[in-house]
């Protein structure tokens, strides 16, 4: 492994993560280093022979570019807690672990989304304070875009749960968004505060006491609507809804392929606009903002989808870069310990 | 109030129910009397002098229609528990009352959704053996339709209620749909039996159980692709999931919108293409579907959508009949004083 400069940000990535594995994260690794002349250090991390075999087809050797072996895979039909056990010596594992000794400042995973969260908080620890670490989910909206918090790290949250999930993901929304006072809606049924069940309603109550920008209960219609710029659930609700979300673009194309096979002209039509629709429903899927991170671990983890093409890797990589230098968990961290002083003055 | 003649069925339907009734009410039921050649018998609930006025704008006085007067009018605002108290003289009150004295069969309203609810589980009461009521949803799949339950009468439902659900739901699709043995899929985070909150945990086992057949859980992926005849899960996400749905085709029309003006081809093309677009749209439309049945209730309750057209409201009261005819509630009896039995011998 070669060092990279002092100051340098340095990004491992899972290199045997996902369905295109070592390939498509090879060639978005070099494309994120082309793209900004090198601006970091990434190591790849995995089967060593396979991950030289594939730079050398794309003669892709590079000096910000550097390789850590991993004897093992840890691939979607291992159990997460298989990091600390029978896959110890697995990408994810050895990836995870360079950060937690100080030799790398981000982890970029494509792979088994579960096992990635476990290495994340089992190895990484959790930040002081945060009771659970959240995943992210970021969903389109009619002007732009939002962020759901939790989307199924985390079923059977409590309302303590979300009210972190709140605060950690107001802070990833301001920094990484830039937005200066993100709205933070509870997803419910209903818009009355009388609305929900027992954890809605408690959580309701404590996100009213904060210092959040809490516009009160968004519907499941709010989500695409853009009413939040962060949508707080628990993690069992939020992983239907982004599954749910995802799925919609096929539908719509079974749809659409049903009622063009009732006429030419509509077929003709429907063919001609074939580029609109993949930009539309490009817009659903949450690929394309570069993965999703993991909140409330003590390092910084970026997740993404099995498929991930290369530019979806590319776009985790450049994500990683900017949620180390925008410091996100130094801003969690002041901001739960400030919480905890907060929660006290909370009335049950 | 005129009577019946034997053996017809009768329907009560709210006609101030909705945002544009009476008007809406009164054109949907002439026409769903004139489509069926007056095949059953409708009363409409609701200020008699308003009705009749719109009665006579459309020379729509038929034998086989008539008006029970109310004097109150319930609207979005109220409590759903006014319905026995505040607001007993309101259309809904006044209609389910009519079914509760054996006046008729069944009741229709477009009205606000949770005093029907109300309604129909106070007055009417429970079937023997069912917990609670639940109220279903239709969602389109790629090829057809299918039922989800609970759409929102149920926050913190319990293991038992989500197998009555399931019970009742396969029932109704078996009857209304014809599929002989509907598939039931539990709404989870993911498809292995391990996956899930403690209730689905729990709920998976009693269905396994089961002489229903349950095909596992789904994931939210699965709703619209049509894994299951029947999604069974519990009011809180399932009022999400479905608010979500209804969403989809306004944030998709304003991202064609976006790219519309783009360029004048791609908009010459979008407008071309509209009708196939709200072809498409429509499928995602609920209220296609001629409203939403209240499951578990002694006696037949079908809701609509406040802003219902005529042709949604004609679409409920021929669904209502159907439900009559298909004495779905009498099966739902018999099954469900079966379950008990069986209950028993599921572990725990």
């Amino acid at each position: 492994m070669s060092s990279a400069s002092l100051n340098e940000i340095r990004i491992v990535i899972d290199a045997m993560g996902g369905d295109y594995a070592p390939r498509n994260v090879i060639h978005g690794t070099l494309s994120a280093l082309r793209e900004t002349k090198n601006r970091f250090h990434v190591i790849l991390v995995g089967k060593e022979k396979e991950i030289q075999q594939e730079l050398q087809l794309v003669k892709g050797q590079n000096e910000n570019l550097s390789i850590v072996h991993a004897e093992e895979i840890l691939d979607m039909h291992d159990a997460p807690t298989s990091v600390l056990k029978s896959k110890r010596n697995s990408s994810i594992s050895v990836g995870v672990v360079l950060q937690k000794e100080g030799k790398a400042d981000a982890f970029v995973s494509a792979g088994n989304t579960g096992a990635v969260m476990s290495a994340g908080t089992l190895i990484l620890g959790r930040i002081p304070g945060v009771s659970r670490p959240t995943i992210g989910a970021f969903f389109p909206t009619e002007s732009g875009v939002s962020l759901l918090l939790d989307a199924g790290a985390n079923v059977d949250s409590r309302p303590q749960h979300l009210y972190e999930f709140a605060i950690m993901g107001s802070i990833y929304a301001n920094a990484m968004f830039g937005i200066q006072n993100p709205k933070v809606g509870l997803l419910n049924v209903g818009e009355e505060k009388t609305k929900g069940n027992e954890v809605a309603l408690e959580t309701h109550n404590l996100l009213s006491h904060s210092q959040l920008n809490f516009i009160g209960n968004v519907e499941g219609r709010d989500v695409l609507k853009g009413t939040a710029d962060l949508v707080v659930c628990d993690g069992f609700v939020g992983n239907i809804i982004l599954k749910f979300a995802e799925s919609v673009p096929s539908f719509l194309k079974s749809k659409f392929k049903q009622y063009a096979e009732t006429g030419t002209l509509k077929k003709l039509l429907i063919g001609s606009l074939r580029g609109t629709l993949r930009k539309v429903f490009k817009s659903l899927d949450y690929e394309e903002y570069g993965g999703v991170p993991l909140l409330g671990v003590n390092g910084v983890i970026i997740i993404g989808h099995g498929g991930s093409s290369a530019k979806a890797i590319k776009n985790m990589i450049l994500k990683a870069e900017e949620t180390v230098q925008k410091k996100i968990n130094e801003r969690i961290t002041k901001a739960i310990s400030e919480m905890n002083v907060e929660t006290k003055i909370v009335p049950a």
